[in-house]
């Protein structure tokens, strides 16, 4: 028996499809942030460090939006068909993750 | 013989006295972005990711502003008591990077 | 006869049922954009200023991401409900708005 | 015997000679705050109202950004050449100004 939104979901994770890439952008963004003690520890421009942090950042929110959007096409859409306290409840979800991605 | 912007500031960044604590930060930084790694591989609910990018997306925030104050007070400061080119140079320098930080 | 998205979508707008509400915020937005100039016209301190502008910001911000939040909850699963086509057309165009209000 | 940090700036905000400028500028955003109430009276598509309000923050966000500079083109610099406690409490004010925009 089955309970629980996590178990629910756990098989139609809309990003699995796409696990090799989002492997390979965290890989390079793990990447990014030795790169970025790099230039710490040789005492690089500061400006050239926040270039460098705006770089990563810009990596990330990518990674967010498109992690995101495959979470509306197959979580959001999938509970929308289940029924209305299931989309409910996954929409005010997505908002939560939403709200904390535009305020930062 | 010594030219250049780079130079010029070379000796005296703002960030310097703060190095270790820096390195620290960026290496939990490195961390975090490893720990998004595992969280794809092990196929964790698409939200609790998203959640996890938010806190790596803030720690990287709050070493940019830290980085930024300590280069106002150091190499923006520097500029201002050297000349008013120098100081108009180092401004608008700033106010690039401070754009990038807000418009992400 | 009725065609296009937006045809489709008149009648149950989420946000319909909130209207006064949105309507109030608003016009406190505007009130605010014009305490805005008086404070320039009076030649106000500059942080102050950019204190009052953060506010106007994040009062727009909270109204979009309430409008996204009813747009959901209508639109996004209503077309969820209707097909896989218009799902994915409902979904990627409120990414779209998300990417537009997380990069600004 | 005038003191404080609003007297004795009170005289050279830098954004004093862009006046005209911000004015025109606030009054278009005020504008564009009518725009998005007619908007909700007409019960316009909310991706639509979504587009323009985001048009709306990024015309404050850019005033935001010219009004900092004039600011860091002025009251800093200038606090730099008083002396090192008042540079150092300018740059402090200003970050948290920044912060405010960043973390919006």
């Amino acid at each position: 028996m089955v309970s629980g939104v996590e178990d629910e979901t756990e098989h139609h994770h809309g990003y699995i499809g796409r696990k090799d890439d989002h492997l390979k952008r965290l890989r390079r963004i793990e990447g990014q942030a030795r790169g970025l003690q790099r230039m710490v520890e040789e005492e690089k421009y500061c400006i050239d460090i926040l270039t460098q942090v705006s770089a990563v950042t810009s990596a990330l929110q990518s990674f967010s939006l498109q992690l995101l959007e495959e979470h509306m096409n197959h979580c959001v859409v999938d509970a929308a068909r289940v029924g209305d306290a299931e989309a409910k409840e996954k929409v005010s979800e997505a908002m939560a993750a939403i709200n904390r991605l535009v305020r930062k």
